[in-house]
């Protein structure tokens, strides 16, 4: 068994084009033996967002702290909003983005599938194989 | 997209032998349309547990809010602790069990791949197919 806390766990700069101000730290991965899926923490600072992107896998997701604009669709036009406690379902090819609306740090916790490629990328995602 | 509150969503008793004062809600599960894992939101009152038990599947989970003697064995020689923040890994068949220890609800995410059944049991796991 393996228990971690966010502040124990390195926080890598999310340098994705389309990525402003995120970081993400591997709280559960591939190389934990974890055969399934990756928990990883993403943090955004205030003014900060995500890449608005899609992939071939889904994600799951629990919003932590603070509030965030979610980005749906290719532009904004149908953007919508989370904060704290919420839990989304983004299904595989859907486009999505997190966009810091608030004043405090974003902080949710994004799960993937161990077995696909990052979008766009020849790199495992982050946390896979 | 799905974007769902936990006050939203019903909880239902774990009446799991060994469970005492626990109550589960399916955040994200295969009937949403997830293919790989599901979230479940247990929430455990004051003097309360899960059971003390193993299964052939993994668990990631998230202490949401709360304290916890977490039991990593068929005992309770081995018991160890776990606070709101606190990230686990528990893998495959591995003894495993959860008790409120603090005066406020203890609230996790806990997920669970989609394709298993329930340890001991002719159910599918919560969440699963």
């Amino acid at each position: 068994m393996i228990i971690r806390k966010p502040q124990d766990t390195p926080a890598r700069n999310m340098d994705m084009p389309g990525a402003s101000q995120v970081t993400m730290r591997l709280m559960v991965c591939w190389d934990d033996g974890a055969p399934n899926f990756a928990m990883r923490l993403f943090e955004v600072q205030p003014g900060g967002h995500t890449p608005r992107h899609r992939h071939n896998y889904e994600h799951e997701i629990l919003i932590m702290q603070g509030q965030a604009a979610v980005g749906t669709s290719e532009d904004d036009s149908q953007d919508t909003t989370a904060q704290a406690g919420d839990v989304l379902f983004i299904p595989a090819n859907q486009t999505h983005q997190f966009r810091n609306t608030g004043p405090e740090v974003l902080k949710f916790m994004c799960l993937v599938p161990t077995e696909f490629d990052c979008a766009g990328s020849t790199e495992p995602t982050p946390g896979s194989f």
